[in-house]
């Protein structure tokens, strides 16, 4: 009786506040707690964007429903981004806009596939598209990403993989949870796998203006029919560091784009409107913001690398965007264990690899992006001295 | 090759734009176009809130995540709402905020239900409750409401429809699209129902605040186990007048708040985070500007009510919040016909009762609330002539 739907009770709580749970244990005995658990952004947005934030907020013209795909002046202006960026021709009507990336990988999701069918995740993968796809009744079908290939997946692999019942292959990239980046040439054969078998490619490219190669990711979007198998999503969050406001964007052809109104009409009707408004009068004037803030990671990334190469027994076996997967050295100790004990012993509050579908155990997922270099040389330190607490504890 | 979700392709596309392309045909002979088809507030929102908007969005410490069931102080403000409407003991611990009503109800309804289960859906329906539920391969099981009943609901009819598919029963009151109010004793009966079948049942109050009753619109939330088989759905967005702004709520017990949590970290991790704070701390101070809005609402549906009883052949079927279900008198059109003409030749903009499921054709539905008692008045006075030039044209 009052029973909720099965398929839900099977999926796990939302992990982040367990998390912080461990961290809460914490007595500060070696200083103020890292946080590098939550791949959110570490300042607040450039000054002219909250200028904007709050002139449309506090505009009464714009408190009524907008378009259900988004305001014509922010799919316009992203589409004008995209299309610098990727050398392509996408136009705003190939945009939707939607409350954060989380929604549009959900309504994107469930525009392509339905309970019995399966997509492909390469594993580890970001809770939130597992969660995703089991509460819909969707298989969530692993393709092991390793440590001896930098996490990449491997297209051939996943062909193996694939079967009547596979609807999608989802690539993220720079990856969450590993900081894995994908290089062009793997993004497009798994882009000549999907067509081969008829079947989407959705790529998730949240962290994306965080890479450090200039230029563009991958060369999908010049295909002219490249809306018949891709689906681009991408999150304003981070890079304009605004996840409080939830707005983020699908790029689709027409024809999906279709499916996805309907999904984002029954979801949220439309994206929280002012928002959208004050990004897209801002966009055009942020570009010198978002390579400051991108240099400021790339530098994070930087110092978090060189800090780890000098703690024994440690080693970042990806690293990129906002993450790095660090492989930690006790043999005899979970990844969950290695987690909890050094955020309420050390103060440095990271998400274990299991947590992200990992089964081996071995690893770690520290977002570095929130924390000054200072912070992360300092959190390499205290692992240092950890691993002789955890050796000597057995 | 290539295809979308075909749970999916079933459903139809979003109506309101239908609609919208009927008026574009409309010249304005007969006066400015009278739009009658959306349950969208008409009013800018008060503006001490749209002070406390602009401040908070401008706040860059309100820029970050928030929690995913909401701010803790617009969970506690609506909370105490809710338990003085009510005289119940509702804590923000039994509130989820969310992106809208919209939301609220496809988070509450993937939380109880999946594909192969079904749901009671009172028809004529709210379109998206269909859309919904179908996209989700939950079937959307009618239960018949009738123009001789008032379009309220029968408990026994819905008892004999209940098998061991049915998940929850969804009752929307004050309806749209119909405009009826339930009385408190059916909303009791039902709840009994759910009860005794051990399903669920949820209550959509959108449309809660425009009642002409005072005093709380049902006695469930005074039941000590209320929150193991009622789920409260609610939508700031009609009350304050900010739809663009994206902000509803579910009221539920631990329990099913535990899934509903799961389900919203998907969707979208948290609803905007500075208009729910710019509300939590504008909510105490607008209850005047609230009871102002619905004496309004309440003066514009006796305004049309009066209209239309001078309009031979029209009828109100039902009338209330902010709906009104009109009997047209032709018995030869379809309800889409007579709404296309309507529109496009007298400039009156609403929605026929077919796209609400209801299949008889004879019904409209007018959203009153959006537009002055002189508006609704010509509204009215245009229906009378058009009668003659549909009747004469055959």
């Amino acid at each position: 009786m009052f029973q909720a739907n099965p398929l839900l009770r099977r999926v796990s709580a939302p992990p982040i506040p367990r998390a912080v749970a461990w961290a809460g244990a914490y007595a500060g005995d070696h200083g103020d707690l890292i946080d590098l658990s939550q791949g959110a952004p570490g300042c607040p947005p450039a000054p002219l964007l909250l200028e904007r934030l709050a002139e449309t907020a506090g505009d009464g013209r714009l408190a009524g429903y907008g378009p259900i795909l988004g305001e014509a002046s922010l799919r316009d202006a992203y589409a004008a981004h995209v299309s610098q960026l990727y050398g392509a021709a996408i136009a705003g009507g190939d945009v939707a806009i939607t409350a954060g990336c989380n929604e549009a990988f959900f309504v994107t999701v469930l525009a392509l596939a339905g309970a019995g069918d399966a997509v492909l995740l390469p594993a580890p993968w970001y809770f939130n598209h597992e969660m995703t796809l089991s509460m819909l009744g969707i298989e969530a079908r692993p393709l092991p990403s390793r440590a001896e290939t930098g996490f990449v997946p491997d297209p051939d692999e996943a062909e193996v993989l694939i079967d009547e019942r596979v609807r999608a292959v989802v690539l993220v990239t720079p990856n969450n949870p590993t900081g894995a980046v994908y290089p062009a040439h793997v993004v497009a054969r798994f882009a000549a796998l999907c067509a081969r078998r008829g079947i989407w490619l959705i790529l998730d490219e949240t962290y994306r203006d965080f890479r450090a190669e200039d230029g563009p990711p991958h060369a999908l979007l010049e295909a002219p029919d490249w809306g018949e198998r891709v689906v681009q999503l991408y999150s304003f969050s981070k890079t304009y560091a605004v996840p409080g406001h939830r707005l983020g964007a699908i790029v689709a052809g027409r024809g999906l784009m279709c499916e996805i109104a309907k999904v984002l009409d029954c979801v949220q009707i439309c994206a929280p409107r002012p928002a959208q408004a004050a990004l897209a009068a801002a966009l055009p004037e942020l570009s010198d913001w978002r390579e400051t803030e991108r240099r400021k990671i790339l530098s994070r990334a930087e110092a978090f690398r060189t800090a780890i190469e000098a703690v024994e027994g440690w080693r970042a076996d990806a690293l990129g965007g906002y993450f790095a997967f660090l492989r930690h050295p006790f043999d005899v100790r979970t990844d969950a264990d290695v987690a909890e004990k050094l955020a309420a012993e050390r103060g440095v509050l990271c998400l274990p690899g299991s947590w992200f579908g990992q089964e081996e155990g071995r690893h770690l997922r520290i977002a570095f992006a929130n924390a000054p270099a200072a912070a992360l040389t300092e959190a390499a330190s205290r692992l240092n001295t950890f691993g002789e607490t955890l050796h000597a504890a057995g």
